[in-house]
């Protein structure tokens, strides 16, 4: 009985990245939906519900991708929604990579030390990565501030992650490369989490930086997020610091998104969605 | 050499039971089409004629699915349309699993008795499962009514039945509880093939009933079809009638579904609607 | 590691005729995309560069093709342009058959003579095999003559091959049969490359003919576009002539497809346009 992946895709085309790594991480066949609205899931996740025994039900499994987070949260909840007692298959959320992108940064900055005693500022942390890395920071004990370009942005983002996450983010402004200076006081550890191509983090500011332990990038784009940071170091140490750029942290990335495709088929009831991936992060960086 | 199944669906997404149902059953390669139209149907077949030596074929074969039957039905024509002299692959034709739901629930009706001694009433038997079940039960020697809320749409679907199974199907209307009673007397099997949700025959009717030997329901969605026949109920016997609730019969389907598409690679020549559909389901009773 | 083709395809759905090809030719996934634009190609491309390892890059390759070719040729353009550096994946392009088609004929005329002493007219030409087929014989050193219907389309369509092939071939205006006759005096083979069912040249005129050496036909659909050279012929002489109807072309057409695909993942920069598939196909003749 063949390990059967369903790739529910938001966006037309699905996913070739999602569709390589699924096999390289030891699918064996994979049935890609591109374009499908939440509306679709439960049909199609029910079609992989009432194939097959519930005792085989664990070689059939979900996984939900797209560069639309807030439509693949959706489509989350729609599988969810479907599965009633045993009738259930393991599905995993990684929608715009940002549940194993996110793990995988704050797995890097959590080399740099106890998050208990750690004080992490996420810079333009309103998006998808960001929100996710911030909570699970916070979650770990971390003391953990988010910015944004506008206090309102970062209030709200905060507010949703205390309703969803159960933790205390603090929100501030961070409008200039200032404010940037004044966020960063006392801070241990900084992770660039803004658009490609924008930088957020001079090397000038975090180089001679007191209390800076760790400096993290998910930019690969140049300009990159935090300057002079190259994109494929994995925690090389300048002046004290570890430092993390794109593909350093891309690397981990990876095995954390092959880790999870495996895991969906040793069992039946599985949701992979940020806290549980973060978990099986945390065990292969062991 | 692979065995490859194309997937000809007339929905959007390709039918996700489908596919995992094709795989258990020994495809080894699915290339899945959604969407498709009866004037697609040509070139996508011709695609899976050309590609290999005549000796080779059998290693091809086409499924047509889709929740539209009457599309289905349409792209089974044009299928065999395409083929010509030996250039062909075997077809089956199962949109919205029609074929074998009703196969099956013929074979759980039949072992109840000799079909050529039987009076078997298909209520609400105008949609795709109930026609095909009341022709071949027809083809089997039974005396079949089907039943509708109009006297006229059930005269309109067993002149077509009569068309297409040459088979003599016996129309009756039945608007209420009153006629349903009527249209059972003497009856020795009742298919209750009508919508999701939906009781047509209640508990007090069938289990009093002198004559009756087998009741059948494939809505799975309460309110059931029989009143008080458990969805998982195969056979199960009450005061002498043979009980059969959906999951009963879709175990039996499931396996239908399976060895149809195992047949479908043994030789490159078939073409297996309803008629051939039910043979195999004999087969596999046996 | 498995050998992914990622099959780009312009039409809404993708050809299965490419699919089964490249199964049968080796690839042991295939991530098929229909109604794929010019500007989806990138990210798509993407999917398959950052995925594995460059050492493991052969292993992923990309197939393009759907019936319009101009689309395909954009898309190749595209695809190129997303690799750098060693990030690359092998890619062909197969548009419509117009390669593997064109490659196919050539080598079959090519049987008939040095290339450097033939002179070969390519009837109703201007179509994409005919394009490349005249150019790659030019390429090859003979005197080349391709036609339309009017000169300045004929005349079009040569610069553009002398821009893209940079070599030299002659336009000429067939209007009628009287043109065809006069078109092929001293010609040594003749190329039919136009419409399914449409007679280009007469078996009075080729039979006759004092200095022809091979006629070559890509039209399947009757009538056919050489007059009495049967569509399996694959080299029959008949009067001094080889002929090679549109079968015995498509036999060698397919061996050179399979050949391509299975070349895609020996190395993981191969661009398979018109030269290089012709180079394998020549090869493949030996």
């Amino acid at each position: 009985m063949r390990k059967i992946l369903l790739q529910l895709d938001s966006d037309r085309a699905p996913s070739v990245f999602d569709a390589i790594t699924a096999y390289d991480a030891g699918a064996e066949v994979l049935l890609q939906h591109g374009g499908v609205q939440p509306e679709e899931v439960r049909d199609l996740v029910y079609g992989a519900m009432f194939t097959r025994g519930v005792g085989d039900l664990k070689n059939s499994a979900v996984f939900i991708g797209g560069t639309d987070v807030a439509k693949g949260e959706a489509m989350l909840r729609e599988a969810r929604n479907a599965f009633f007692g045993p009738m259930r298959v393991s599905v995993m959320l990684d929608a715009n990579g940002c549940n194993t992108t996110a793990t995988a940064a704050v797995v890097k900055i959590l080399s740099a030390g106890d998050p208990t005693a750690m004080k992490v500022v996420v810079l333009a942390g309103t998006g998808p990565v960001g929100q996710r890395a911030a909570a699970l920071l916070a979650n770990e004990g971390a003391e953990v501030i988010l910015t944004s370009r506008t206090l309102e942005r970062a209030e709200r983002v905060c507010a949703a992650l205390a309703e969803r996450f159960e933790v205390r983010v603090t929100p501030a402004a961070v409008p200039d490369a200032d404010a940037t200076r004044r966020v960063l006081e006392g801070a241990h550890a900084v992770l660039c989490a803004g658009a490609a191509g924008v930088t957020l983090v001079e090397e000038t500011v975090w180089r001679p930086h007191a209390t800076l332990r760790a400096v993290a990038d998910v930019n690969a784009v140049p300009p990159l997020g935090a300057g002079g940071v190259e994109v494929t170091w994995d925690g090389k140490e300048i002046e004290g610091k570890k430092l993390f750029g794109a593909i350093g942290i891309g690397d981990f990335k990876m095995k954390v998104h092959r880790r999870c495709i495996a895991r969906l088929f040793e069992q039946n009831d599985l949701v992979l969605d940020a806290e549980e991936i973060f978990a099986l992060a945390k065990e292969l960086a062991r």
